[in-house]
């Protein structure tokens, strides 16, 4: 266990632990003077800001008695364990045994460290411990474009990763268990088209109509024809963007699996429609609340269920349109380090697959 | 887990899952217009009615993302999931998908079913899906005979099923830790006679007077040598009958193991006393009241003891009368299928033992 | 299981479990007319007096049915089962069946017994079940001299008994978690000297000044040199003892392992020191829960952490000064039989090992 590699059992369930990548560790406002414990694939992770305020994260166990750091405080950029006061420095050096005559430094005596990154008001790790990542975090997009306005969200759902990436993408739940937030009463047979990427994967949908609700209104006000993209990007971003000429939402979910089957959600919409700025939150949130707190119930039961009967027996349909990419590409990055690439839109599809589906 | 095959594992401890069987499932008032979950052995069964009223039941559990039934609702005599809006018949075939253009019904889209029995105001469901049973439920004696008031009753359990039906037939204990409520002070030494048969044993007591209290005054108002039998029917129905000239009290208790540790008792007592019919339950209920606390308490405690040691390490006397013949038919019904007789009294017993004991 | 052995899984954690030794069970004033049950190592345990007023030990469940036999009463120097009535005497034999003709006593039936020695106080119990034990449990220092007052004390502690050992026993934590309560704010460099023997392990520390706070005062109210020993005695009694000039204060804390991971302790405090002695306990008591508060705390903390985490990742280092040879006592302890010796000071150490370490 000393290595940081973080795992945990989990019984016949579609369970991906992809260590080669970011994960949102928590919003920078939530990490001041004093230590922050969070939790990744049920391992504790001390996070900390060393003496030039960079976030620094730990295994969140002391490696003299196995005490959490977390319950100890900061020294002068150091990490303070609370029981005999041994001190880690940010790359997880014990830097001090107050009741030893001599050098304190020892290999053995380090605790797994994890590489961070802080951008756009969020903090990063990377979840393989001891490890110097070889590419960036995900960006949130059009961050500096000042037509956009950014509304950061955040929640808590039960279920894997896997779950909830295909609950955030899948469009005929959306016309079912959130009948009349999202669309109406008339149903349309609208055609899909997969792209799949080395690193993601992309539906667009052809012939949808204006959403019902608000949502809709505010994209396009006078009706016509919107453009609807869902994008799963690895190794946790759930995306999804509507166009309608110069307007433009795109609804970034990033997913931190807390467990093997709990994921903490780390949203941020971007909007550029007509609408004042001040009014948008008010609006959208909401709206946002009531969809999150059905699909919350939904895949609580879901994993309840799941466990009652040991484990998932899925049957995998056409219409479960991102279902089956998320699950590949969550598979292959969890046995091999898969490069994000930064510039999606220069990238060619490996394969185009085209469907239709009534919603 | 997708064959229906009801399965949860437990350490040393008798228990035995006669798989070929009748249980009951619920009382016919407790299934409505709404779906109902079940266990069975620790396995979700959702009930409810079809278009013309009967009862169904199916593995509760959606086959396509495993969301219970039972959280969704009957639609025109059909099961709807309510993530995905996908329905069951009461065979569990999948009539219909909403997203998808093209046929729904699908072998591999078949949620698991259980033939289903409503009678005498009980719903009963075999316990191996997919199975069309070879024999009947259980019927309670006497159910159409005017001369018999029949009083229904429910109770639930700690234990296994083994530790529950002898707990019911177990004469010692009823002189000891129900003192007071069945026998006197005086102790007498009481001849027994038990015979076994294939699919069932019994007990006949020879010598016993007049039970104490009430249910002696009913029996026997004058005191009098009664007759008293005790009865195991294969799977799980424990029966205990007083006769004396042409009053006659039978209990039938028939359990359903709810988990390998927890079982619900169905019990209907067939009461032929010379009594007013509406004075029995008022008489008849209280004392039940009390013996069932007490023995519950009973049960919960000796179950806590065999989890706390790892499982079970019993001693088996001659007094404990029917104890072995329970064992030795769940063991053998856990192992095929063991055909229950309609006619008990035209049956010829494979052995007879005769015993003794004080109560 | 019916063999009285005492045993649950535990994982990578430093559980030992001497078997071949005396625990304390409870207070003598703990056990009255009523049955009692208790706690080793996770095995449930029912001590009751017999009619001479000798405690008896037997393993709380009965021969039966397994109902545990703290759940009954006690008959004339018998303990009687609440289910069917079985009396079993303080050796554990069956000596009352009320439903059978017959012999009751067989071996089968026996339950087993444990050894038991009432002094001090304090009822002990040997952990090694049908067993007679070749030594005496521990005796408490001092206690027939009437220049000593004694305090007894309790406080029940999370984590392994050797965590809980070695935390009593170690000074540096003393330093950082109790700063205040013990020590001031010089550091001072004190030189160590553990002496090994067979069945205990002693640490001497030279140049400690007295101890700051109310200890220090009661002991050395001129200042002075005073004279510190730690000591861990098999199986699990930690002691602490000062002395200056005629003063002195020992400390023995006897560890009972309620389950692999949770330790009662029973202390009793033996003081010889020229204040009123009953001024003493109202003076030692406060003092004494702030200081139990702190560690029972970080030991919380530490065994969630390893549990967590699955196992112990220790460090040791040359300032753990009592702590492997805890661990090697403890070890060799649950492996063979090791007798204690009842006069320690007559023992020839096996090793001397001499250090330092900032306190």
């Amino acid at each position: 266990m000393n290595d940081g590699h973080l795992h945990t059992p989990t019984g016949r369930m579609s369970v991906h632990r992809p260590q080669d990548y970011w994960y949102v560790a928590c919003l920078s406002s939530e990490l001041k003077s004093k230590p922050k414990s969070i939790r990744l694939w049920g391992s504790a992770i001390v996070l900390f800001r060393d003496q030039n305020g960079t976030p620094k994260a730990l295994l969140d166990r002391c490696s003299h008695r196995n005490v959490p750091l977390s319950k100890g405080k900061c020294v002068e950029g150091h990490l303070q364990c609370p029981y005999h006061g041994w001190e880690f420095d940010g790359e997880g050096q014990c830097v001090k045994i107050p009741a030893l005559e001599g050098e304190s430094k020892q290999d053995k005596r380090k605790v797994p460290s994890f590489a961070t990154c802080e951008q756009q008001g969020h903090i990063w790790i990377f979840a393989k411990a001891n490890t110097e990542p070889n590419h960036q975090p995900f960006s949130f997009p059009h961050y500096q474009d000042s037509a956009y306005s950014h509304i950061p969200f955040q929640a808590t759902f039960q279920g894997t990763m896997h779950a909830n990436l295909e609950n955030i993408l899948d469009v005929p739940h959306t016309a079912f268990l959130h009948k009349g937030l999202f669309r109406g009463v008339e149903r349309n047979l609208i055609q899909t088209e997969i792209r799949r990427f080395a690193d993601r994967a992309e539906c667009q949908y052809f012939g949808e109509p204006r959403p019902e609700g608000l949502l809709g209104k505010l994209l396009a006000p006078n009706g016509g024809a919107i453009e609807h993209f869902d994008r799963f990007i690895l190794p946790s971003i759930a995306q999804v963007e509507y166009r309608l000429e110069d307007r433009n939402i795109v609804v970034s979910n990033c997913l931190t699996p807390i467990s093997d089957t709990e994921v903490k959600m780390y949203t941020v919409v971007a909007v550029k429609v007509r609408v004042w700025t001040w009014l948008l939150k008010p609006l959208v949130l909401p709206f946002a609340l009531r969809v999150v707190k059905q699909d919350q119930e939904m895949l609580d039961t879901q994993l309840a269920c799941i466990e009652d009967f040991g484990g998932e027996a899925f049957n995998y349909t056409e219409v479960d349109v991102l279902g089956s990419s998320i699950s590949r590409l969550l598979k292959r990055a969890s046995q091999e380090a898969i490069p994000v690439s930064p510039i999606p839109t220069e990238q060619v599809a490996e394969s185009v697959l085209r469907g239709q589906l009534w919603a």
